[in-house]
C-alpha cells in the first residue's frame, strides 16, 4: 500500500509500505475511506514531537472500512463503516475505567505518533472494539471524519472543562479548526454570547457565519480591552484557549471574570507566566486536557439528530494519493483560506 | 477604647480609637471577646497590601457579643454571643446570590483592609445579618474564631476546590496553620494518604499528630522526588498549595498525576511560571479562591458534632492589651513553635 | 385600587381594595403593569390550595413600575421598572444562602398565596432588594412576565432537576404552558431529541412548531408503547412530568431508560404509585421541586440575547379591569386554545 | 467439584457438579478461598427471582486464586489473588463505557443467577479482565469479600446517591449487613448525624459500635416521629432506606427535610406509595441503583490505607462443606446476631 511517512523534520514522502496486518488478538485492519490533516501534524513536521520518529506513518483521523479483526475483537466486523477514535483506548485499565482514555495504558495518543497512522491505504487499530465507533453505511463521512479528533476535542478541552453554561460570555482565542469546532459545540449550551478572537479576518467571518456573537482582531495588542469592553469592564465567564502560545494564554488569563473558567485545548511548547499575584483571589479555574474522546457516542447523536454540522469546516478535499499537496494547501491555511482539508480514499467508497 | 493600629509598613501601635458606631441600618457593633491575628495581617505589615492605608485597625477573625444594631438587623440581637466571618457579604448582589461572598459589590474581605477591623475592643460589623454567626452562649470561641477564616479557607480554597475524594493522595505544602486547617478539613472526605511538606520539622511533627499520613521535609530541595517515591512514581491526585511562592507552587505542579487538582490557598505576590509544555495533555485541573466563607454553617456544625477540633491549633495566649506581644511571637513563628495565638477580650468572657 | 379577590371555592370578584403600603424597610410597592393567570390560580379556584383564604388578591406574575420602596431597600427605587419573581427571598436564612429560596423561611411562594398578590393595580413585595429584578425601561413586558414563574419553573424544576444534556432523549408530559416553557428551555442543552406527549392536537401542533422533535397523543393509552417505539425499546433519558396527575406520573416512570431522571414539574393533589419492584435496580434519579427561581438573571441574560423568545406562549391579551373575562377564557384552555393570557395595567405602559 | 446448588423455591443441596472450564478467551475460573451468602440469595431461594432456575449455582461474592485464563485475558494470570466482583463488566459497551455496569450488555448481575456463581469450589468468570481485582497475596480475605458486594452497594447506592456531605443528618433505615455496610462508609463524608432505625435491638447494639450517632427502634411505630425529634423538627438531609418493603420507604419519605435526599439500596418486591401530593414542592431528589461496582478500586484503597475495617461485619465461619448449615445460621440473622456469615475454601488458603 502507500502512506505518507515522515522523515525527520522538515521531510515528508508519499511511499510505499507493507500493508499493515493483525499482530493481536483485539487488533483491526481498516481499509482508510476518508482522512484528513490536523494542526498536530505540522507540529510533528517541525520536529516538535519527540515521540514521532523517521518512518512513521502519520495521521490519527480517519473513516474507513473494516478489512480484518483479530480473534477477540467483538464489536465491528469486516466490511462495516467505523469512525477511528484518535484516542486509543483499552477499557479496561484504571484510566480507561475513569474515563480518561487519553491516559489508556497501553493506548491513547499513539496513531501517527507512537505506531503507524491514518494517512494511508489502511492502518491497524488496537484495542478495535473501544477505540472504534461504528457508522451507518451511508454516513457522510467529511462529517463523521470531524469526529476523529476536532469535535471531541473542542468540545470535551473547550466546552467542558470550561462548563459552558447558558447565559455565559464566552471568549474563544484562536479561530483555527479546533477553535471553530470549540465555537459549534459551545452552542450545546446556549451562552449569552461568544466572542472569537484571531489575527486572520477571513477566520473571524467564518466565526461569526458559524455563530459568534462577536469577534475580535487581536493583531493590534488589544485583545484584552476590547473583550473588556464588550463585557462591560466584567469579563468572560469562560475563556478558551486554542492556540498553545503564551501570547494567547495571556489573554486568557487577562479577560477572565471573578469566578471564569479557563479552558486550555492548544498544544503548548513551553510554559506561560501564570499571574496569581492578582488570580489567587479571583476563583478562577485553569484545565488542560488532552482530549479522552469519550463524548464521541453522544456527538455522533447530535451529529445524526442535525443539530450539528461539522462537514462545515471542510474547504478543501485532496485524493489520498495528493496527499503531499494537501498538506501544502494545509500548512499555508491562511493564504489559501483553508480550515479542513479532506483526504479521499482511493476507491470504493461507502456512503457519499 | 483601644485597638491595634496600623500605620505603614512595620509600624503598628496599641492606641485608643473611638469606639465604632452604627452607621448604616444593616450595621452591627460587636465587643470583641477573643480575636487572633492571620498571616495575612504579617503581610499587611510588611506593605505588601497597598489597600491598607495608614490608621486602619488590623484583624478579620473574632468572636464577640452584640453591643448594637441597626434597624434593619434582623438576624441578631444585642447581647447575642456571634462569630465574625473574615468575609463580609451582603446577601443581594449578583456574586453573593452564586455564594460567591468573596467578590460581594458591597463586601468581600474588607475588614481590617479597607474598613476598621477586630483587633480591637469594639467592631463595626456591615451587614451584619450575613456576616455574623450566631453561637450558643456556652460556645468554645478559641475553637469558634479559627471559623472566621482559617478552617473555611483551607476547607474551600484547598479541599473543596481541591476536590478531595475518598482514597486519594493528597500533598499539602506548607504546614502552617492554613496548611493544617487544610489538612484537618481534608479529613473530612476520608483520603488515604495525605503528604505534609514544609521546611520546618515542628511542624510536620504536629501535621502527623494532626492526621497527615507522611510528611516531607523540602529543606533538601527533593520533595517532588520523595513524593514521587511516596505514590509509586504515579504522583498525587491532590496537590494543595499553602504558602504562595513560586518555589512551593513549583512543587505542587510537579507532583500531580494525569488528572490532579492543584488547589491554590496562598497569598501569592509575583506571577509564577506555569509548566503548561508538559500539562497541555495532563488533564489537570488548577483553582485559586479567596474564601467566600458559604461553608461555615457547616463548619459549625461539625464542630459542634465533635468531628472537628480546631481549638487544637491555638499555641499561644494573651490579653487583647498584649497584642503587640503578641504579633512578636506569632512573627517569629518557627522559633516560637506558634501557630494560632489567641486574643482574649478584656474582660466579661462569657461561654469560657 | 382594584384587584381580583378569591372569596371560597369557585368565588371571584374584580373588586376595590385599599392601596397597599410600605410595612417593613424592605418592602416595595409595585404598580403592575403587566400581570397574567397561572394554572395554580385555577387550582385555588377550585379550593385546592388550603392556605389561601377568602379576601386575599390572587396572582404571582407580573411585571411593573416601583412606586414606594421602604428605608432598607437599596436595589430599586421609585420609578424602576421590575419583574416581579413568583418566589419571595429574604437572601439571609439558611435556604436562601443554599439556593433555596422557595423554602424562605420568610418568604418562599406567598404572593397570592399567603399575602395579597399581584392581579391588581398595586402589589407590596417583601424584601425587594432580592424578590425583585430590575428590568431596563424598554423591556418587553410580555416577555418578561414569563420569567415571574413559567419559565424559571420549566427550567428549574424540569431541566435542570432532569439534567438534559446534549444528545439525550427527553419527553415532556403536558404541553400547556409550563410543558412548553420547558420545551422551550430543554433546547438550551441540544437533546437529541424531545418527544411531547397531550391529548390536545392543538398543543402538540404549538409544540412541534417551538422545537419538538416527536409528538405522541396520549388519548389512545398508548403513549407508554409509543415513546418505547420511538426510542428503537431503549426509552428516554429524561422524562418530565408537567401535569400532576398519577396517570401523567405513570407513563414518566414507564418509558425511563437506566439511568434515566424523572423530574417532576406538576402540582399534585394525590399520592401516586412508583414501582421500585422494578424500579430499584434501574439506577433512576427522580426530582421534585417549588421553583426557586435562583435562574432568573441568567434567563434574563439568554432573553436579552435574544436565544429565547418566552413571548411566544401568549395568545390572548386583556385589560387587567377585565380579569375577570380573562379567567373565563384561560378556564377554558383547550378550547380557546389558550396558553398565556396577559393582564395589561390600566395606564401609562412603559416600555411597550 | 461441590457446590451449593438451587432446585426451585425452598429447595438447595450441597452436590457434586462438574468443574467449570474456559469458554470465551475473556474468561477465567477461580478457585473460590472464600465466600459468603447475600440477603439476596435468601430472596432466591424463596422463589422471588425469577430469573434464577432449577440447577443454578447460587453465590455472587468471592474470593479466590485464578486457576486458568483464556487467551484473550492480560489482567490477571494462574496463580493470583482475586476479589470477585458481584457486577461482571464487558468494559465495552454503552452502559460499561458510562460506568453503569450494572446494565453491561454481556454482564450485569448474572452470577449466581443467570450463570453458576461462587458458593463452589471454582467458578468461571467472563469478562475476567474487567471483572475480577487483583489483590496481593497477603490479603485480608475477610475484609476484601465484603468489597464483592455489600461494600460498593452501600457505598454506591447508599451513600454516593444520597450525597452524603459534611455536617449532614443522615438516617439508614435497616441495620442488617447492607445497612451496616452503608453506615460505614457514609462515615467517608463525615455527616454531623447518622441515625440508624431498625427493629432489632442487637443490630442497633452493633451500629452504634459503628459509628451511628443515634439509633432509634422502630417496633412502635413512632420512628418518623422520633427522627424528626431528634433533628428538632428539621428531617434528614439524607435517608437511606436498605430494607426494601413499603413500611420502611415509608419511613424514608416522610423524615426528608426540604432539599433532602432518598436514596434507595433495598432490594423491592411491590410497589410503594409515593407522596407526591407534600413531596412536589419540598426540592427532594430520590434515586435507585443496581450496584456498579466502579467504586471498588477506590474501596480497595481505603481498606489498604486501614481507614475502613470491612472485616468487623462477619459474625460467623464456616468451611465452604458446611455451606447448609451456614444459610440455616444467616436465615435466622436474628436469634443467630448474625450478619455476614463466611465460607472458607476447602484448602490451601492464601494469605490468612
Amino acid at each position: 500500500m502507500e502512506a505518507l511517512v515522515y522523515h525527520g523534520p522538515g521531510r515528508r514522502a508519499w511511499e510505499k509500505r507493507p500493508r499493515p496486518e493483525i499482530r493481536d488478538a483485539t487488533d483491526a485492519v481498516v481499509r482508510i475511506t476518508t482522512s484528513t490533516i490536523c494542526g498536530t501534524d505540522l507540529h510533528i513536521l517541525k520536529g516538535d514531537v519527540p515521540t514521532v520518529t523517521d518512518g512513521r506513518i502519520l495521521g490519527h483521523e480517519g473513516v474507513g472500512v473494516v478489512d480484518d479483526v483479530g480473534a477477540g475483537v467483538t464489536g465491528v466486523r469486516k466490511g462495516d463503516k467505523v469512525l477511528i477514535s484518535c484516542i486509543t483506548s483499552c477499557g479496561k485499565c484504571d484510566f480507561c475505567r475513569k474515563g480518561m482514555y487519553s491516559h489508556c495504558r497501553s493506548g491513547g495518543w499513539i496513531l501517527g505518533n507512537a505506531i503507524d497512522g491514518t494517512q494511508a491505504e489502511y492502518v491497524r487499530i488496537p484495542h478495535a472494539d473501544t477505540s472504534l465507533h461504528r457508522l451507518a453505511p451511508d454516513a457522510d463521512e467529511e462529517a463523521m471524519v470531524m469526529l476523529s479528533d476536532i469535535l471531541p476535542t473542542g468540545f470535551e478541552c473547550g466546552v467542558l472543562n470550561g462548563q459552558v453554561k447558558p447565559g455565559d460570555a464566552v471568549a474563544i482565542v484562536g479561530a483555527g479548526p479546533i477553535g471553530l469546532a470549540t465555537l459549534l459545540t459551545a452552542q450545546f449550551y446556549s451562552p449569552a454570547e461568544i466572542v472569537m478572537i484571531d489575527l486572520d479576518e477571513n477566520r473571524l467571518r467564518v466565526a461569526r457565519s458559524f455563530g459568534a456573537t462577536r469577534s475580535v482582531n487581536s493583531g493590534d495588542g488589544e485583545a484584552v480591552r476590547k473583550v473588556m469592553d464588550l463585557t462591560g469592564g466584567a469579563g468572560v465567564d469562560v475563556a478558551i484557549e486554542a492556540v498553545g502560545i503564551p501570547a494567547t494564554f495571556d489573554i486568557c488569563q487577562s479577560i477572565l471574570a471573578p469566578g471564569g473558567r479557563l479552558a486550555n485545548v492548544g498544544v503548548h511548547g513551553k510554559p506561560v507566566e501564570l499571574h496569581l499575584e492578582t488570580l489567587w483571589a479571583r476563583n478562577i479555574t485553569l484545565t488542560t486536557r488532552l482530549v479522552d474522546t469519550v463524548t464521541t457516542p453522544m456527538l455522533l447523536k447530535v451529529v445524526q439528530s442535525g443539530r450539528l454540522q461539522p462537514g462545515k469546516l471542510v474547504t478543501h478535499r485532496f485524493g489520498l494519493a495528493d496527499v503531499m499537496k494537501a498538506y501544502d494547501t494545509f500548512g499555508n491555511a491562511a493564504r489559501e483560506h483553508a480550515l479542513k482539508v479532506i483526504l479521499q480514499g482511493a476507491s470504493p467508497r461507502d456512503g457519499r
